[in-house]
């Protein structure tokens, strides 16, 4: 199968991990929102990323879709719980991390799509804002759930993975302080010291930001 | 329980109906994410809609998660297919559909949260392009399934609710022609004739846009 988006972005990062961690291997293509845009609508009215296409032609979209077909397909490998309060605790988390991603990733465009006397500071301000209440609701239930193997439940599984995940985008593409939110710091810590997490893990760049330093 | 969130909201609507159409009853808290961000933020740190308080004090968050949930307790009569080709096809249309709302209220925010001098056409111009292509797509496949019952499988679901709920509101939140989408406004049409589609139909109204007539 072929993965659509660049490693940069959570929402295909998440995608990425998760497929490595089932166990499935996939080819790569390092497509951006912005250059390749008519590129991606070949595959998706909505030129959004990620977008996953299957060895036999069909094609996947949204990241929380593409998820939930891995999870049918690892059965009871699955990263999300199949049910109950554990999987409405995990949707929660998700939700948590992937709506801060959102409002991040809000900030990031105002800075890419739109020149500087467009932009909008009371705006930024409210996705502020939200970024930081859901962040700072994640560090206390990471606090809570220190010393645990996962943050819901005995497994380690998706709400680990997003929430670790929208936390290392958040904190590089925004500069956020990593300290003001040391729980969730030190989970995401031990995941990004899984293979999984690293083999997907790209410095965060955008036009707007300064050029990272030649290798 | 109480759900949280206006109807002219397309997330909080498609909850609200899919609760009435599964048999619930719930109290309503008309809050806007504007007025209202504080007092939404005491239930969801993102201050998003829509958030649904359940009985026991529980809070789920997030329209899909919440779907999730009740679609577990609806049993055999859960809107989505549990699994396989059925399930896929019917999360790649609401994908579609909610991905569309997601890029029409980026639209709406330009003009609700930021003065005229720093909305960004180009910018704009990008979001009307994702949200036509959508609309096109799902035109297309509503083409495709005239005369079925359902637009995926032999049984009335979430993606019926999701695309109608979408189109109504992306046809009059953002002024756009219903006839370039024909089969998608019949299909609409269909749905907004049902009662729980036409009890949780609000004009659409923001501050940026001209106020409706006095009753």
């Amino acid at each position: 199968m072929i993965l659509i988006g660049m490693f940069d972005s959570p929402f295909v990062r998440r995608v990425a991990i998760s497929l490595r961690l089932l166990g499935h291997d996939f080819e790569h293509r390092d497509w951006s929102i912005g250059r390749d845009f008519e590129r991606i609508r070949e595959y998706n009215p909505l030129g959004r990323v990620p977008t996953l296409v299957l060895d036999d032609g069909e094609v996947l979209t949204e990241s929380a879709a593409i998820l939930d077909w891995l999870d049918e397909v690892a059965g009871p490998q699955a990263l999300l719980p199949a049910k109950g309060p554990e999987r409405r605790r995990a949707l929660k988390l998700m939700a948590l991390a992937i709506g801060a991603c959102e409002k991040g990733i809000i900030q990031i465009y105002e800075r890419v799509f739109r020149p500087a006397e467009k932009v909008h500071e009371p705006w930024l301000e409210r996705c502020r804002t939200q970024v930081h209440e859901s962040l700072a609701a994640l560090d206390a239930i990471c606090a809570e759930r220190a010393g645990a193997p996962a943050l819901v439940g005995a497994r380690f599984g998706q709400a680990d993975i997003s929430v670790a995940v929208a936390f290392t985008f958040l904190t590089e593409a925004l500069s956020l302080p990593v300290s003001r939110y040391p729980a969730l710091a030190a989970h995401a810590q031990r995941c990004e010291a899984l293979p999984a997490f690293a083999e997907f893990h790209v410095p965060f760049f955008t036009p707007g930001s300064p050029a990272p330093a030649a290798a």
